[in-house]
């Protein structure tokens, strides 16, 4: 929950008259992202987030993503558009950050998926892959293979404080990862952060997906072991095997993957699990004194990645290869 | 800020189908008020905020500001109007907190009022002071008079450690205002807690008045010199005998106050000054460790205090009397 920077009425008022959004009616603070300042408005013509970027989200990356839902809302995807000012640009300053507005999607996000969600989300990822097909940008991902180990040295001294023998088991992962992570599947834009917070539904719909700034370029089945991650596994951390052949069923009615990213999905499930228990256990070691926000458990993850090192092939997955 | 109850939307929708204003399209928690979790619904048939209720407001007040509400609204106040179950209620239960449900008003808080909206203060004051002349439930103030020495015992002996010699200049105080405190002055339904954030405008035209969890009897002009301290001082902490005029020549314009009313206001302004001190003060020396909320300074309200010191009458606050 975040709201990092204020911003008075008329300051936001003045901001708003180069935009062709509408006269501001109200707008609040709202409690969802964790790095960024975040507000809903009301304005004459409809709803808006406008958000303030306050930090890992360099300006320089603005342009790939806000540029993306673009792409992707033109192409039919459910996800927010950018809206452009009077010069063209879908973003600006407001008091001294980055700052953009999208159109505000309705939907709830699930708090307890349904398998139907599951396969709704990997209908809608499908699609989204195939709609990035010929997005023109690039941007490399910074949390794939290359960036785990920099991330490892930043905790491997203190990893056991969270659990004994924590960082031998993941120097063992990652030089196992980095000997084996395929190079030759297929790549296009990913969303990199799928997570059941980052899609919204009305009932059993998918209504939209939202929060980009992970987006990049790299392998596009990484993006399904990503959502196998973020989706498939109950409170219980109990894999749950309905819900994965829901997720891989629509996700292959949509886009069919080739043999060799079947081959490669528990591999891609071990290193989608490493990097979400690396970057967690950063922040979980570095959490500043008040801190607004209580860091994510990231031994959630060692017994994912455990789980995916016992997956001998996709059928494990609950799907018939 | 304040989410300190998230719901599940499966969870909301249920609740929602208890009352008649639509069904869900979404929800967010909002960063306003920091006792309660607030959440901004959108739905088939309009805007909505729904408030779980955490602490301090006792399920038992929650019939007399929800009630007043509803009369205030009635009577063509500019407030929330709380939405009714179907079995007629203003409130029930939802994950375990008491839960109301109230419409949204457009409008915005201003961060630097202006003397206009300062007259539109002191104008919507006075609607509601007469609005509530027939509201029907009595709550008593429990941070008037008799609620300050209770406050004071729980910061006096730690006082010190925030500026030297505030333990002595809030006893000498309070010991002057529980001895000359006035009994015989026109009471009635009072806000309470009439500060900017509270006061919903679009452009300089008010637009609401929320937040009545403080709402109680008290003496009216009370709530007026509440409005003093709230609204007419500066950034530098200087009055600002403009906006003081403003507010209580549009005050006087919709209620004459009585000539005994008009005398006590300096001293009624001193009260509501060590009123706002103490609640920081005990606030201040209280915060919990990792507390989501900054504490406001308690020391504004020593210059606030000293300043009504120094009033010898209502024409040092703008006023011809």
């Amino acid at each position: 929950m975040a709201v990092y920077t204020d911003v008075a009425a008329d300051e936001l008022a003045d901001f708003l008259k180069n935009y062709e959004i509408g006269e501001l009616l109200s707008y609040k603070g709202i409690a969802e992202g964790v790095e960024n300042s975040n507000f809903l408005l009301h304005t004459t013509s409809g709803s808006f987030i406008l958000t303030l970027y306050e930090k890992r989200v360099a300006v320089d990356d603005l342009p790939y993503f806000l540029s993306l839902m673009a792409h992707l809302a033109e192409r039919g995807v459910h996800c927010p558009q950018p809206a452009k000012n009077r010069q063209g640009a879908v973003y600006s300053e407001l008091a001294g950050r980055p700052t953009a507005i999208i159109n505000f999607l309705e939907g709830m996000w699930p708090r307890r998926p349904t398998a139907m969600q599951c396969a709704g989300v990997g209908e809608a990822l499908a699609r989204m892959h195939l709609a990035g097909s010929d997005f023109p940008l690039f941007r490399k991902n910074p949390l794939s293979v290359d960036g785990w180990r920099p991330l490892f040295e930043r905790a491997a001294n203190r990893a056991d404080n969270v659990r004994a023998g924590l960082s031998d088991f993941i120097a063992a992962e990652l030089t196992h990862l980095e000997a084996c992570w395929p190079s030759d599947l297929p790549v296009g834009v990913i969303h990199a952060d799928l997570f059941p917070d980052n899609v919204f539904f009305l009932g059993d719909k998918l209504s939209g997906l939202i929060d980009f700034p992970f987006a990049c370029n790299d392998m596009l089945a990484y993006d399904v072991a990503i959502c196998l991650n973020a989706w498939c596994f109950e409170p219980d951390h109990s894999f749950n095997v309905t819900k994965a052949r829901a997720l891989l069923s629509a996700y292959g009615r949509e886009r069919k993957m080739s043999k060799a990213e079947e081959d490669a999905l528990p591999l891609l499930a071990r290193g989608s699990a490493l990097r979400f228990l690396l970057t967690r256990l950063v922040d979980f070691l570095n959490v500043p004194k008040g801190a607004l926000v209580r860091p994510k458990d990231p031994l959630e993850y060692v017994r994912k990645l455990r789980f995916h090192q016992s997956v001998s092939s996709i059928r494990d997955y609950g799907v018939l290869a």
